[in-house]
């Protein structure tokens, strides 16, 4: 018997996923040149998805690369001459900061204290940062930015550049791209695709800052800086050959979802999370790790085990096929994730919720 | 019907492929955590599997990233201080010199002319040079440069660091890596693997040199830096989400090709070689772009049209299902490209020939 997966990604696969692979061995697809026709009709009709889906305006450039990770090195090579500036609730916002170290950027950064959040607007953002780097919801500790708060961003900053990596949180995510600049995720996580591909989703203000650093001799990237990528994107085509695979699945799946409706989608999420933020809040064996309403990511909901409840945990996922995320790093046995992606149905969710309170 | 791809890659299909993606889908592989024990299994035998079937000795390590094209950058960030040497015989030799400019080092170069071949010892490679950079057969002019060849430059210069492109013709290419620094390839070529995943052979001095380099406050990347890639090869896993088909898909067809035997696929690949050149030298249609015999690629035979037969061509592509490649940019309809992988049958090629004859 198949398990059905709650945990952050690698997570439950989008219900169509298998359908689709099963189809693709009927065909040629993963013998097709990247240089072809075909694959750039292939392309062109999952980007078109893709702005149609997240409503990302003509004026945004959508790159296919490899992960969230590598998003984060493209991003401040190609955005960043000296300084960023990075607000961190967790892991993934740490990561972000140290590849700015690794670049040779000088980064500085706001650590925010997850139990007593403050909002961006509160944060003294330094006059030399040329990019603000967020983490929209950190994985690590299911703590979210509201998108309103990013949104003010550019009114207040209008000069500076904007990143965010939404990995854990797209396509339930609803941004203004045309106040953004690098926009990242994966496809592992709310797609629920098998993992291998990046997207990224750049401004033309971004581009501009990549061919300065460019003109001006900063080491960009090679295959992955901007102007390479915005060069084969023109083409419809990728510099290298890419997840042929992935790109396929990442088109149909995101039809499948325009099908159903993203805005449903996403009310749905929204009161599955609130079951599950229900679950934690009330149950005996959880508290959870953001108390304050507003900043509890509705994709990924961690919690503490109240008593010693690792092991019992573990029992219970081989009983019941259900298997949800374990703590962050060294909460690995003390706390408990679980995602809300769009995978996961209203009714699986019910299930667990039940279950797990009597744990 | 299906086709049959004679493509340079992606090509045909290694022929169990497709009954391993479609045994995946009966299991929760897509969702296992990449964190888990479960991962890390997979990650040991895959890697236990590649050290038997290519010989790669414990000191070296492996990396599994995700492009041939990356693995370039990779290798000059982490082997180059100042100074990388070049030879060069086609677009894939070119790309990697042009990363050594990208990522800022001052890189020089011998361009081989195809027309009048020398062998490697007669290149004169500067004293100042870190790193020797080759492209082991270049698949925009079908030239092969023999491993005796390539071996010898370790003897010659013991310092310097060697990297060999090997994309177009791994795993028939048998490499001495004792003698090699940095060996990279993909998947989507000789193993006859969906697109999607790069493989990095490394030596402990290109280790050493990457932590000196990260030491004197060097940039050499974040994530997939060789520091970064030997910690999470160490526990086998990888630095980000990776794609977990592709490697599970790797350890099994390399399982299935040690079951044939490398040795009799690479003497069969041998044999189709002769068959393949032999077209190309005698049909009248056709001129091996390659002459000296001692050069040309086993993997990947590159031929010229003799009269106009571009259109010829595409018709006979579609009337028999056989796809060979285009020439390779500018070459587009003036040459062909015939890849010589291990999926590609003795049958297929014999009919191949014969018919490719009457074109």
């Amino acid at each position: 018997m198949k398990k059905i997966f709650f945990t952050v990604g690698p997570s439950q696969l989008y219900p169509t996923v298998e359908e689709h692979i099963a189809k693709v061995l009927q065909t040629d697809l993963f013998s097709m040149s990247h240089r072809s026709a075909e694959f750039s009709e292939m392309y062109f009709e999952l980007e078109q998805t893709l702005r149609s889906l997240l409503e990302i305006p003509s004026t945004h450039s959508i790159f296919f690369i490899n992960s969230g990770t590598e998003a984060m090195e493209i991003t401040l090579r190609n955005c960043v001459e000296k300084n960023s500036f990075h607000i961190s609730s967790g892991a993934f916002g740490k990561r972000f900061l140290q590849s700015a170290k690794e670049v040779g950027k000088q980064p500085e950064t706001f650590g925010i204290d997850i139990a007593n959040i403050v909002s961006l607007d509160t944060i003294n953002i330094p006059k030399k940062a040329e990019l603000i780097c967020l983490t929209q919801t950190d994985t690590s500790v299911g703590m979210a930015i509201p998108v309103e708060e990013i949104h003010q961003l550019k009114k207040k900053y209008p000069d500076k550049l904007v990143a965010v990596d939404t990995v854990a949180s797209m396509p339930y995510v609803n941004l203004n791209y045309a106040l953004l600049d690098s926009v990242f995720f994966s496809v592992q996580k709310g797609f629920g695709l098998p993992a291998g591909l990046g997207i990224m989703i750049v401004s033309p203000h971004a581009l501009e800052k990549a061919n300065y650093l460019q003109k001006k001799g900063y080491d960009i990237g090679t295959h992955h800086n901007f102007p390479t990528l915005k060069a084969f994107a023109d083409k419809k085509q990728t510099p290298e050959t890419p997840n042929l695979l992935e790109l396929y699945l990442l088109g149909k799946v995101a039809k499948d979802i325009e099908k159903v409706g993203i805005e449903i989608l996403r009310k749905i999420t929204d009161e599955k999370a609130k079951k599950l933020y229900r679950l934690v809040e009330r149950c005996d064996g959880f508290a959870p790790v953001i108390v304050n309403k507003k900043y509890q990511a509705p994709t990924v909901i961690v919690a503490k085990f109240v008593k010693d409840n690792f092991e019992n945990l573990k029992q219970w996922e081989k009983e019941t096929g259900f298997i949800v995320g374990e703590g962050y790093g060294a909460n690995k046995e003390t706390q408990i994730r679980i995602a809300n992606f769009l995978a996961h149905t209203e009714k699986d969710v019910e299930t667990l919720a039940n279950m797990l309170c009597r744990l």
